[in-house]
């Protein structure tokens, strides 16, 4: 459901095909008209005349809960500028143990009408990814990782209208040490066409473009967020030689959804996702330092 | 393709609701067709009239190679009295490196016809299996260990040919100091109709039985070719309730594919496959002992 929440996407104008919607289009329409709708223009005639639930107000907060096969941990996606995500974020990383390895990562495209997800819906979308989890399988501990970060962002909701000066007080104290600054990451900009951002990509075998041709080096695999430099080994091929990074995307960066099972699909955008380290603002949830490679090595 | 393989389902004699066959399906009898006929009957008329392909000789050897969600490391599984298969395994045994974890499980039907999977097709079956691997995703090192296996075995049986005494002479020195006995595990038998082997069983959500309405408890996961016993958490409930091992399999058995993604499928029968320790002769590829469960513990 990723990448149907586009005003296109959900309003059938890429439907020219004259194929029939699938049913994860079908499934998106009936979240957005539940949920949204997220353009206006979902509200007029035609678009939600088989019930009346398109009327609903839209909802303020979506939290959208994410498995993926790569070693994320536990990742917490937030829009750059919307303070309340961002605090909810600062607020769950101090909020679970350490060894849930809560990090959070910056939605490279502030303009929600822009990204295509499901928490899009809303004004205010955090996103909550876990791994490494197989598609199709229920992981006991990565559904309690899940349950934690759940719990602390609900409570973080509830102690903002409860006792709102007491949650800011908090926050304050917990990140004081580092000036009001919360470290996270961010991606980094998309160099191909279609793409929500940057990624190493890896070719697709001649006769199918979601089967790769290569594949993830070992000494990479379950390294998320970990940095790689040019000349580090990226991929493999079908022969066994070593694939080694060129600096594409800049050098050191940080890899994250490392063989991500989703990313083995054209229309996902194949590859791996490259990020640099970042802090934002604790009160206004802005960027506020770009990353210094210098440090990082 | 593991329930494919069948009479039934190969000659379409359970076809009676009238649906088309599915991708698998059709799959399933061009591959049959290509390295069968597993059955005699297929070989008549009516069944390959689309080509030539149906009069081919059948192979003798069919080594499938297989990825579980599971942590199985490699496991090889051959059939009881194949001696060709059995030595190959304690083959691949020894030449692989102790890291790659190998192991080798008995079919719990040691007559072919009854089996419904791939390599049924032939008269000499090898299956490896290997993971853990997310289904749709290529782990590197998953591979690697998958090739060392099946270079093993194919070494095995180039030296069967050119160096038989040899060749012999090697397995039996390997295995002399457990007395020509090979160590292995061996399902334990099915206690539900339509299994082809004994599993713990959880139970399914009231309106999908795909979906399972237990998960496997946290100290279970990963932990495939551990010893469990009676009272051990085995699952837990939505509430977070803990569920316990009752001993329906003997106590302690060997638990293998332990959150399997595929068995989370009704039609795969649902569950943990349970297994006991044994021996095979080297000479027969016999079972030559039972477990004895009071050494287990």
């Amino acid at each position: 459901l990723n990448r149907q929440f586009s005003y296109q996407a959900l309003h059938g104008t890429n439907q020219d095909d004259g194929l029939p919607r699938t049913v994860e289009s079908l499934r998106a329409i009936e979240i957005n008209r539940l949920l949204g709708p997220k353009f206006e223009s979902s509200n007029s005639a035609g678009e939600s005349n088989s019930s009346d639930e398109g009327k609903k107000e839209p909802v303020d907060v979506i939290i959208d809960l994410h498995s993926t096969t790569s070693n994320m941990g536990v990742t917490l996606i937030v829009t750059e500028g919307d303070p309340l995500m961002t605090q909810a974020a600062a607020y769950v990383m101090q909020k679970c143990p350490p060894e849930d390895r809560v990090r959070c990562v910056m939605h490279t495209h502030p303009n929600r009408n822009v990204r295509p997800n499901l928490s899009s819906i809303a004004p205010h979308g955090f996103t909550i990814e876990v791994g490494p989890v197989p598609q199709g399988v229920l992981r006991h501990e990565a559904v309690e990782k899940t349950q934690r970060a759940l719990h602390a962002l609900l409570e973080f909701l509830d102690r903002r209208i409860s006792a709102p000066a007491e949650l800011q007080a908090d926050l304050k104290k917990w990140y004081a040490s580092k000036n009001g600054q919360v470290p996270c990451f961010r991606s980094i900009t998309a160099l191909r066409e279609g793409e929500m951002s940057g990624k190493i990509t890896w070719p697709s075998a001649s006769d199918n473009p979601n089967f790769p041709a290569y594949m993830v080096h070992k000494r990479l695999q379950d390294r998320d967020f970990e940095l790689i430099k040019i000349g580090d080994p990226v991929f493999v091929d079908l022969e066994g030689n070593t694939i080694k990074y060129d600096g594409s995307h800049g050098s050191p960066v940080y890899l994250m959804f490392v063989n991500e099972g989703g990313y083995y699909f054209k229309s996902s955008g194949t590859g791996m996702a490259v990020a640099v380290r970042a802090n934002f603002d604790l009160e206004t949830g802005e960027l506020v330092q770009e990353d210094d490679r210098e440090d990082e090595l």
